[in-house]
C-alpha cells in the first residue's frame, strides 16, 4: 500500500489518473519495476507491457516482463530481444514496484499473485468486469484496448517515442480486430492517426500481427473451409479440428486465430461454432454470432461465457460425446433463439 | 468546358481545390448530375460515389450513378434502393454536370466516355498515374483513398451526414484494406476518427465490406489453400482458378477477394501469384509481395502494371499456354531480384 493513496484506490477521471500515474512511474524510489500481463498474453497484453516497457527504460530504470504462455509466435517481435516473457515472478530481482496491465482479476496473473509481491502495485486495465486489486488502478471499460489508456497516458508525458508507438498500435490493432469489432471508437481511431504520426507504420506492424501465418495452419483453415456442415437453412454452421487434423499439420500450435469469426461472415450464418478436441480429449466450442442471436445464452447449459456475439465453453471429454453435447446444445439453444424472435 | 477556368485544370493545392469544387457542385445551374465511376467498381468508388450522390440530394440536385460492371453484392447496400448502377451512360436524363470519381484515365468508364458527355466535368482522384481529362481534376495520389479527398471536401462543408460519413467510411476501409495496407496514412486514420464521430459505425460497415460472403465464395477459396504451389524453399507461392472450379461454384460472380493477398501473408512467402481463367479463355495473374520483391517489375514483360507491392496482368489465351507464361515469367522476375539482393 502506498503512502498518501487510500487502500485499492481507483481513478474516477483520466485527468487524476495520468497525474497520478505518471508520479508513481517517475517516482525515484521504484527504480526496479516487473511488468505483468495475464496468461497467455494477446496483442494487446504484449503491446501495452512493452510500451511500458520502453518508457520506463527511457526513465533510466530496470524492468523485467512476466506473463506465463506466450503463444503468439508473431508477436515475439516485440518482446525484448525477442524472448519471451518470464514464466514466473522475478523474485530474484528485487523489484520496487510492480505494473499489472490488461488485468482484470489478479487470478489471470498466477493463482496466488498478490501473495506473490508485496511491492507497491498499479493497474491499468478495460475490462467491464474489472475488481481493484492493485493499489492504484485505472479502469475505463469504454476504451478499446489497455493500449489506448497507454496511450493516453504516453501522450500526455509526451513520450511516444518510434517503439512505444509501435507497440501501442499493437495492442490497438489487435483488441479492435484491425478496427472490424464493435469496440471501434472515434477515439480509437485519434489514438491510432496519432500513433503513426509518431512513428507506427501500420502496413509493417499489420504484417506482423497478420501475416506470417505457418503453412501448416493456412492447411488446417483449408480443411476446416473444404468441411464445414450447414444446417437450418444456412443459419447454422459448424466445423471441428480434431487431434488428427491438428497432428496432421503439426499440432495445435498451429491451430488457426479466428476461424469461427470467418465462418460467421458467410452469408446467411447466424451463429457459426468451431468445435475443438484436446490433447485430453475435452471438447472445446468457440461460439460466434452475426448479430441477432446472443451466444453467451446458448452456451450457458454447459458453463461457458462470454459475450453476446462471441462465446466459449470447455467441458471434459470423451470428445466424441462432449463435441455431441455441445453441438445439441448449439442447435437447441439457437433454434429456441430464433423461434422467439 | 467551363467559363472562367482553363481547360483541364489541375488543383495545385487542397484549399483552392475545395472551394472551386463546392462552388461547382453547388452551381444553380446544375441541377441534374451524372455521377460516375470505373468499370468493376470497387469500395473506393462506390462509397465514393455514394457519398456525392447524398451530398447532391442534400443540395436539391437530381442524381444518376453510371459505373459498369458492379461485381461486389456486398456493397449494394450503399446504392439508391439496392440498385445495381447504370450500365450505360443515361443520356436520356439531359444531365447539366459530370462527377467522376476514382478515374485516372475515361477509358476505365467507358472506351468512347470523354465522347459521351460534353457537359462541364469534375474529377477527383487519388491515382499516381492520373492524366487530366476534366474541366476540373483534384489529384491527391497521397490520399489512401478517393474517398479521404471527399472527406475533405465535405468535412470543410460541414455536410457530414450519417450517410455520408457511413459511405466515406466504406471508401476508406475498401482501399486501405481495413487499414492494413501501405497506404495507410495518420490522415486517413484521422478522417476515419472523424467519420466514426459523424455516424459511421465501424463494426456495422466492416460486416457490409467483409462479411456476406457467398458458401460458394468460401468453398473456391478453401479450394485455392487445398491447392497451393510452393517453390524456392517457399519464397514463391502461386495457385490458380480455373474456369472449371469457377463453374464448380457458380461462376465468377463468386470470385474471392484479396486471395493472393492472403497467399503473401504465409510465412516465408516473398512473392504469391494467383492465376485466373477468364471466360474467353484469358489469363488473369494478381502478384503481391510481403515486401522484399517489387512486382511491378516482374509483370512488367508482358505489359502487366500496377504497385511495387501489389500488380497484375492480363493476357489473351489459350489459358494453358499463358498461364505457363505468366509463371515462368514470375519465377525468373522472383529468381532475378532475390540474386540481385
Amino acid at each position: 500500500m502506498l503512502d498518501g493513496f487510500p487502500d485499492k484506490y481507483r481513478f474516477t477521471n483520466d485527468a487524476e489518473a495520468i497525474k497520478e500515474l505518471l508520479a508513481f512511474l517517475k517516482n525515484p524510489q521504484y527504480q526496479r519495476i516487473v511488468v505483468c500481463g495475464h496468461v497467455r498474453p494477446d496483442g494487446d497484453c504484449i503491446g501495452s507491457m512493452m510500451a511500458m516497457y520502453h518508457y520506463l527504460q527511457g526513465l533510466g530504470k530496470e524492468v523485467r516482463i512476466f506473463a506465463r504462455h506466450m503463444q503468439m509466435e508473431n508477436l515475439l517481435a516485440f518482446l525484448p530481444d525477442g524472448q519471451a516473457p518470464a514464466e514466473e515472478y522475478p523474485t530474484d530481482f528485487a523489484a520496487d514496484a510492480t505494473v499489472v496491465l490488461d488485468i482484470s482479476d489478479p487470478k489471470r496473473v498466477v493463482a496466488d499473485f498478490v501473495d506473490v509481491t508485496d511491492r507497491p502495485m498499479v493497474c491499468i486495465d478495460h475490462h467491464a468486469t474489472h475488481q481493484p486489486f492493485a493499489d492504484l488502478c485505472w479502469v475505463d471499460e469504454h476504451a478499446a484496448a489497455t493500449g489506448e489508456l497507454l496511450f493516453r497516458l504516453f501522450d500526455a508525458d509526451n513520450a511516444l517515442t518510434p517503439e512505444i508507438a509501435s507497440c501501442l498500435y499493437v495492442a490497438l490493432i489487435s483488441d479492435t480486430g484491425g478496427f472490424r469489432f464493435g469496440n471501434t471508437s472515434s477515439s480509437a481511431l485519434a489514438a491510432a492517426a496519432t500513433l503513426v504520426s509518431a512513428g507506427a507504420k501500420p502496413a509493417e506492424l499489420a504484417g506482423k500481427v497478420w501475416g506470417n501465418v505457418p503453412r501448416e495452419t493456412v492447411e488446417i483453415s483449408a480443411h476446416v473451409f473444404s468441411h464445414l456442415h450447414f444446417e437450418m437453412d444456412g443459419a447454422f454452421v459448424w466445423a471441428e479440428i480434431t487431434q488428427d487434423i491438428f497432428n496432421a499439420h503439426g499440432g495445435e500450435k498451429n491451430d488457426p486465430d479466428n476461424l469461427s469469426g470467418e465462418m460467421r461472415s458467410i452469408k446467411g450464418v447466424q451463429v457459426a461454432l468451431l468445435l475443438r478436441e484436446g490433447a485430453d480429449g475435452s471438447a472445446r466450442g468457440s461460439l460466434r454470432s452475426s448479430g441477432k442471436a446472443d451466444v453467451s445464452k446458448i452456451v450457458a447449459p454447459l458453463g461457458g461465457g462470454g459475450h453476446r456475439a462471441a462465446s466459449g465453453l470447455e467441458i471434459p471429454g470423451p470428445y466424441a460425446e462432449s463435441s455431441q453435447k455441445i453441438l445439441a446444445m448449439t442447435r437447441s439453444g439457437l433454434l429456441a433463439q430464433l423461434q422467439s424472435q
